[in-house]
């Protein structure tokens, strides 16, 4: 039950990047959040400023995040870690071609004061694929 | 005659993805196909989540889809096994330009409750010619 | 005689397929022609209809068709191949800019009912080279 | 049980391949076995002489297969199909390197006369990685 | 039977290739055969000499050659034409790799003085695959 | 203290892997260890067998592993994540050439009957500089 | 408290060079500063010339500037180097895409009469990552 | 004079490196010098361990090293830094050829206890020439 | 004089050209003139044909044609061959860019009933160069 | 006082060529001027009329050039040779992007009936950065 | 006849040119031969310094040197031009290969004393295919 | 006179270096002499100290140096500039190759005490290419 919660925040937080929807996604981010991803160039992100310049400056297209192969694993009752391929389909209407981009991701969760938050992220492996 | 049907509604399948005819299409579908292409980034698609994201976002376009060399084999009453090479013609009209796309599909069907449903399908080596 | 029969049909055909005229085009190709062509990415194109989409979808523009060292070989008064260099230019008006197009071409020739007909080709080695 | 069964023959199959040895490889496949993969070049192979030459004239190096995410459906009491990752690890004891050969793979089996036998293959997706 | 004798001979070609048989490959051509391939650059061969010099100056390694779909289409009881999928299997044994080499060809065959004799020839699209 | 130790023991297993010491190596990894890296082609690797691979089939060389910017979270008492950059100085001294590997990893440690081990650990963003 | 004040007068350099305010950038540079940079092409620039030529032809668009892992070593009371990871984060609202723009900066501070003065800098390994 | 000294310790030092001569190199480095290079992928490197790992692992070979355009700015009576062009001649006698190598060097350097050391380094911008 | 007349001719015919005059361009070449450039794809040209398309579709846009380092050789009274260095500057007035285009060039002139005549041309090594 | 005289004729010929004054700009250059540059693919250019084409067909855009490291040397009374790096920095206002452009320059000068004239010039290595 | 001693003096320079027979060769080109050839680099070749080399510092590999589609003008009784595809096939015995090297040649001879010498050339168009 | 003087020293100091005989090429050069080259990478080079590392450490082997198109202007009675374009032939007879390099070079004489001596030269425009 608390991995398929930790499944459910995982996917609630990817949706609400998608929606661009910044007050929610802020609220399942610890305040000191580090992380791996390749907009960091091999530097390690800390904090949510970083993120939230994509919320503030670029608005929501239609696409759709897929959760693949996810394996969460308890570290403790107030812990746990996910890793997932995680697939986004994009679509560009005024070309009619749909992206499709891979990631990998791993996310450590952490539960402070009853509420689960996101301590750690490691994204890599982006690749992208266009319709032909 | 049933490899012939195979090859029916193989046709018939191709033919409903370029009119993006979902309805059609997803009736032929089992509900937990799972596949292989290009736009999975090496892993298995499941559902047909993935695929409804093409019909909802881009519209039709003037193409041809052709079915050469294909081979049926009748694995049991019940299931087969089609495997062909895909051409697909695509006129840009813009640019006076025709795209020819090739890829190699095997495509798994079974027959329940008196349907034949596509339950398994391996689509590869994706590649795109245009007119000079 | 009839080899120059064969060169002057030769010229015909590629000057159908420039003027974008199916009916006379059609009239020159044995339903069943089969072919190797780069837009077949390797596999044989069998009877008319991949040629069709070309006729169907695209415009003709400003451009000239030439037979370069023809080669005709009579196989028996029935029957002949004819080889040779064909060269396309094309003018670009928008950017002022002429292209110049090489393939190879072998062409097998029968006559069925006192009409030839072109029942095989094949076409390599296309380059394309625009004006500096 | 019998997912079991077609996962053990499909990883027995490919340790075969590894060791080269061809009667027992051969003895998994149906003599009208076809399948798509990189060295058909879009085409399909028909029979065993493809992959024979492989087993004749290359020799088996340190490597290990791993069958990974494998999905089973069974069409029929007497037929299924397997699809799964593939990856081979390899050394290059000369240059003390570990390459790492990703590929997707599809196979279908048939019971005939009481012995399964591969009688489809489609691999695909093939890219390989080696330790930096 | 005659269209099987054509691809019987056709195979017999290819063969006397492989094994650098230059007396018997030679009785299968025309002296004045011609043919377009990579090695002419775009120009028609003409004549036996230049394929002479492939069998004088290199010596045959281990490999396999295939025709996969071939088309035999009988122009007159004297003259035919073939068009197949050609795919060498080579193995180099220094390094334990095995290269598949595909490309088109089409040969022009005519029946001269009771002896079937290629004539003409085109062959393209020429790539090749090493094992990973 | 806690956070040292486990960057204590993280600079431990990175030395075993130098040093090529299977025994010491496995002793901190949990079996079930999850995990994504370069060779896994972007997907997850699954317990110990994958690396082993690398332990049996190569030998140590000259090289120095660095931990830089290491940030450790303590989830629980029981439970912690360390995230770091990795530069590997390797020399190959038969070219006089020193190589410098970079990589981004995240590891997720869990102290099971005391004795803490690597239960995920996610590698990514590796790069390659050679002295020029 | 002056290792503050050095990284505090860097992260204000960096802002009014992102909002194009050369009135207070000038103030804070030596007027004999010294330089490497990538628009330097390997030469070092001299003088604030250079640099004021960006002011005056570009405009700020939204973005904002990252100071990480930096290093504030004093050298005298009078002096001291600051070493950092740049990163900035730029916003193309027409394509709705973010750059992370990184580079790797060195700058030396000298105090005269009183003011803090960027005297030399050094920015190298500049690198652009698109959100795909 | 001081300049003077700056920049002749700058050349011993880079002398020193050419020669593998680590205990007179170390002598002139702060122990906890920091540094950008390209070895150190957009990472900073501290302390001298990463250096002392190319002293130890390779050998010296003929080669000469160039400082041109030097600029030595006194930061305080006992502090300073120097900026110049670096170019490396190397012969490599088994091909006969002459690589030219080229790089941006800041070095800022602080006189503690009567000796100058070297507390910063920045080096950037590496091209290499061969001769044709 | 005659050689003096053979450069005069030479740059009329290469003005004739830039500005499109096929009337006199025309009546300085040979009906049957022959001649090797790039958008012959290494065949020969043969007569007018080919040059008049490029008169008729494309217009003349502003630029000059430099002749360099040229060499006129008398064959005979009525013969020359004519070698230079050809140089086109071109103007792009939209993005305001000059192009420098360079080609290799030899003519061969003969004088037919009191008129020269360009009979054969080799026009290679065509590069362009843009004004950064 | 010679050396400074050269140096601003330098400067000026530069800036004229900016601000496309060929009547200034013309007045400086000897009219048997002889130059390498990289408009001229390898061949020297003579006289004025090549630079003269790009006074006609561009126009001035907001830039500046930089002549940095000048050296000067008197070669007799009349006569002197400068060589510098010049970079130029141009604003594209539309892009809101600044390039900077570098080249190594020669120039020759002699002094005839007591004006300074630029005889012999040598551009090379020009390379272009734009601003990330 | 004439035209028919043209192609044979053609093909005897080139079989010189194989055999590396510099007394023959030079024997058939006028001292003040002029040429254009892609080792000129867009300079005319002038004399025979430049051919002799090749002669004196390489050696003769087995390969044959074949003239397709020669076109010879008479200019005068005492002079012609030859134009031609040459393609040269090499046998490259340690790999097992054959190179086939093709260019267009044009070369004007004149009779000077009773001796046809070869006065100008033209060689371009320089490619290289590899048996696969 | 002079100005072959000039051109006779500067294919004296040509071949001195390709004989790599130090002491008369150094007698040739002002101790003081400028130049850029691609293997100053931009830079000025200062002195003779670049130019002998080149006599040191490399051989000689056969190859010839051409001169071009030389253009000599006497600038005083005591000083010249030469342009022209250098043809090294190389030969490499390991691989039976012959390399023709190409760059353009400018040098600047200045007679002193009765010796004419290069004081600048300007080397740029380095290709390279090799016998097919």
């Amino acid at each position: 039950p608390e991995a398929a919660e930790i499944q459910h925040l995982t996917q609630q937080l990817l949706d609400y990047e998608v929606k661009r929807d910044w007050i929610n996604y802020s609220k399942l981010c610890h305040p000191s959040i580090t992380g791996f991803e390749p907009q960091g160039h091999g530097h390690m992100i800390k904090g949510l400023e970083f993120q939230r310049f994509y919320f503030e400056t670029t608005t929501t297209t239609p696409h759709k995040t897929l959760i693949m192969d996810p394996q969460v694993t308890m570290l403790s009752p107030e812990s746990a870690v996910i890793a997932y391929v995680r697939i986004c389909q994009k679509a560009d209407t005024a070309t009619n071609t749909i992206y499709s981009i891979h990631s990998n991701e791993s996310r450590v969760w952490k539960r402070i004061a009853g509420s689960w938050l996101n301590i750690h992220y490691h994204k890599s492996n982006t690749t992208k694929v266009a319709t032909p």
